[in-house]
């Protein structure tokens, strides 16, 4: 089978095409046929080896997929073959709280990832997708949607009404919002491109700001809500943002810090974290459990993640500078 | 001004027109101009001594309602004149947990209620009301709604793809029916009357059970459940559901006891408990912080609660009978 | 290696000494030479046919123990050869929250219990124990602490300063009152000798009730809260005691349903849990995760845990016999 | 009476006496006259400008005392003519969440402080105070205090058994080490000082880390963690700290920002907190309910908060300098 590699060294060049041999399911293993696969930032990170540069090569990288069960080993109940799943982010973290030990399971980093034609995994370590999506739809899921559920369903308890900040209009934030609002939450969407902001209008945001035209977007957040603050950021921004979301955010508001796409390490005045007693959770991913949630929501609230555009599995390198160059709007998905 | 009080004695012949002058508002304090009013089960209960037979007469009941602004003493500065409010249900619960002390400060009990032309209040004890709900639908939202919010958003963390079940048709019911959805659950509701549930239905319940022809609602929720129960039960009717309802929720679920309109002491079997860990929690309407709460979840999705008749203030009585007689959907109101 | 089983049909008659083969670990197992074990009043019940007619016999009865790891098959790396380790009570139940499959894997119920010489269990299913505990000591929590634990620390959230109620002198009633008073409570315990209050003064508790000589205990519980009630009800008798349990509780309390000594399906008014905003969890012991945490908090605090008295495991009967007595304190422990 | 207030310009040397007249209470105020009272940093900083310089003056400072009630206005019910209260630091926020509201109400700063012979106050503004506490001791309470609890008790849930690093030995840091050990946690402690760390021990510290022989505290956190890190930092240093707390603590685990004692804005590098997913809390005081349930614990376990030294009310300034001069251990009090 085939599948795609970081070898030799870490770069976009080193990503290259691999033969390997097709995986045989040990005891409570499964193989997953590929159907579709999909990017995040990390990936991009990953490749370049600024993510982890200790992360051991050959890499198959990705995370994010969905694929049908072609193989079962011994003793496998979870799953049968012809089940459509996903891979889960941290295969060992099944449920409860994150620990080191569960933290040391990514896929396409501690472990191979999902740019392979079939993937061996643990029975453990997938969870059947919503039905009603297409696989690409389906493929967006592991990391980027329960991400944006960890934050504002299982490490926070966001109720209808509340009014959440999401920032920009990329994979996790377009979930956040899509999540936020299924769940009766007032949503409000920064943007540099008005086209991006009206699609985000589209999907159910109450408010938009363009933060080009408006740079003191946090200005911007306490006049659309009175003068109080919104009770939500979702940071992705890291040095570039979270000293304006700290203004943005409510007296006893939260801010989930998600993404450090501008990187860096910000001079951050912890002043107000102190006198707004604010509250700031790191979130890495989440759960199996988190993710089997979600999709009880997704499926009962008929939640389509937004798919930005498809690419060939082998067309990786074009699909990385495409999420590379920012142009997006939601997920970049792969076709297998 | 004219009220209505319980005279002499309880019983719904006791309820008879009263003169009383008009209230003077003293330092923190308000009048209100009730423009509608509602009706809840406990006031029929309050109304026939069946729920505090200590209360002392004559008393004004009545919880809920809607009323303007026409008087503030000295140093009101939560509220002005011209203000469109509703009371709060326990006038001294403002925040925070229950306890003995905010118990005993409920409208049309320990306090005087709204079943009067003016009403004299706490500046603390009114919140301000959706604008986009007429006077009737605003008067609905003190006790019942409040309550069905505190189950579901305060007491516990409701989570969109959650399944509730809701139990009849009546004001908490419909309401914890409408906030469910509006928070992305999957809503179940029962009712002897296929007319009935169709307008749940309407109202977005995904499952409906008619109890007389399935009186084996609990196997029929468990049916639709996959065999896992529902996550939480609203528990309105007592005695006559409380066992099935403990058959119906989830190993791990919850149950809402809210209502006793069956009455009596069941006979519980405790061992259900032990074996699903289940929670049973009490719930007694809430605080001002979770109808503040609630309201911002009304405006931010444009609930409109279900009002199912008006009748002129003046006829209370009528009102009360249709109410007794079990045939509304939604809440009963009354207009000044 | 020898071992007791129920055999033919269950009665305490039919617990009797049954040779079985040494088992050999497959992939994952571990096997545990068996150095004590502790007996719950659930094993009395199973032993009879009251907790579960359905069970399969023959079964070893018992959940709880501790043992030294004599052998691991492939895979193993939780533990080596020489650990001394317990059972965990649910095999399955590792993290999060309870499920219906997790339940359905208790040892000496579902699965083959430790009254045997030598025990075959997946390495998941094991967790450490403190280092100062003695063997009869360290046998006593898989069932009866990690319950109390669940109850007041993971169900729920004991603070220092709140105050506890606990019924007899019981397992999980001394262990909720040792680990109530490690966390800063303040602990009330019942009893009908006052040789057992005396102990348990000893033990911590500031305040102690003869439900002999005072059998409205629920009145002198509000007297010694100053009328206010305790904040948590450690409730083990059931019928017997829900009723008073639901009195001696506070506005906004919890009552945690744990044992139903006394049996039965009581009578039971709904209307305190609504006008009192009573929480009542039902708990089925708890997590591996439960337990690890709880055997954190016994180290840090030095904690030992009563034992009442041991018995030679060949004396199995004679153990039952003085637990049905009911004049134990604290565990009743086995020596292999 | 006497007082001191900041008069004409901030700056130590602009604390001046000043006579005012003795205070009337209107409907629902009390006045205490003041026995003690005791020194945070905040007072510090606010004498000098450095904390908010928009604070008109002249302005009493100081938030923390206790006093005897002397003098009650129409009205007045939660307390009566000679009880012992301590103030509570905003003296708006009673109960449930924080709020910009809330927060706009604190003693020696918004409104008046406690550096008076005679302080006038809402009667919802005071709590009582454990009996068993001489005055100097129930003066320490208010503001450090309830600081400690509201990090480890009420914006989190500290288990027995957790571990808490408390970094130094001055007001916060030692009612955090108190209050944790009475939980059972386990309590390190940093601080430049042996003769301090060895204080620190007789507390109950399980572990202590000199900071100038041991630069690096966090690795050996880790190293006294098994590797692990702990579950909860009290952070009062800020930039001079903020990233080695971050090192040391859990993967999971809880950083409550208190103090900014080293000031200004340190370059956070953001990539620790996702990874691991680290929650930081910022913590501004705490209700009137958390100062109650804390003393509940107090009362309970017999806790004595340290007292540093004892200064007359008259030497103010002295006080001020020795709490600068950073050698004090626990907290600095104020005889009047």
């Amino acid at each position: 089978m085939k599948a795609f590699a970081i070898q030799g060294s870490f770069g976009l060049d080193a990503l290259r095409p691999m033969d390997l041999p097709d995986p045989k399911p040990g005891p409570g293993q499964i193989v997953l046929r590929m159907k579709a696969a999909s990017l995040n930032y990390r990936d991009l990170l990953v490749t370049k080896g600024l993510y982890n540069p200790k992360f051991s090569l050959p890499l198959v990288p990705l995370s994010d997929g969905v694929g049908e069960v072609i193989g079962a080993g011994e003793g496998v109940t979870r799953v049968k073959v012809g089940d459509r799943v996903s891979p889960i982010f941290h295969q060992r973290w099944i449920d409860g709280e994150i620990s080191w030990a569960k933290t040391k399971t990514a896929l396409g980093g501690e472990l191979p990832g999902v740019l392979s034609e079939q993937v061996l995994l643990d029975q453990e370590g997938v969870v059947a997708v919503p039905p009603h999506l297409t696989d690409e739809e389906a493929a967006t899921l592991p990391c980027a949607a329960v991400t944006a559920w960890n934050a504002l369903f299982a490490s926070s308890h966001l109720k209808a009404g509340d009014t959440v900040l999401v920032q920009g209009t990329g994979g996790v934030s377009i979930l956040a919002l899509q999540l936020a609002r299924a769940a009766g939450a007032r949503v409000i969407v920064t943007s540099s491109s008005d086209e991006k902001l009206e699609r985000a209008r589209s999907l159910g945001a109450a408010e938009t700001i363009n933060y080009r035209t408006t740079p003191d977007w946090d200005t911007q957040a306490l006049a659309l809500t009175g003068g109080a603050g919104v009770d939500h950021v979702i940071e992705v921004g890291g040095e570039g943002t979270i000293a304006r979301s700290l203004r943005a955010v409510r007296v006893g508001g939260r801010v989930s810090l998600i993404g450090v796409l501008s990187g860096g390490a910000p001079a951050l005045n912890l002043f107000p974290f102190l006198m707004k007693q604010i509250t700031a959770q790191g979130i890495f991913v989440g759960s199996r459990a988190m993710f089997e949630d979600m999709n009880r929501a997704i499926a009962a609230n008929g939640l389509r993640p937004v798919v930005d555009r498809v690419f060939p599995f082998t067309e990786i390198r074009q699909a990385l500078d495409h999420m590379a160059s920012g142009g997006h709007f939601g997920k970049i998905a792969l076709r297998f």
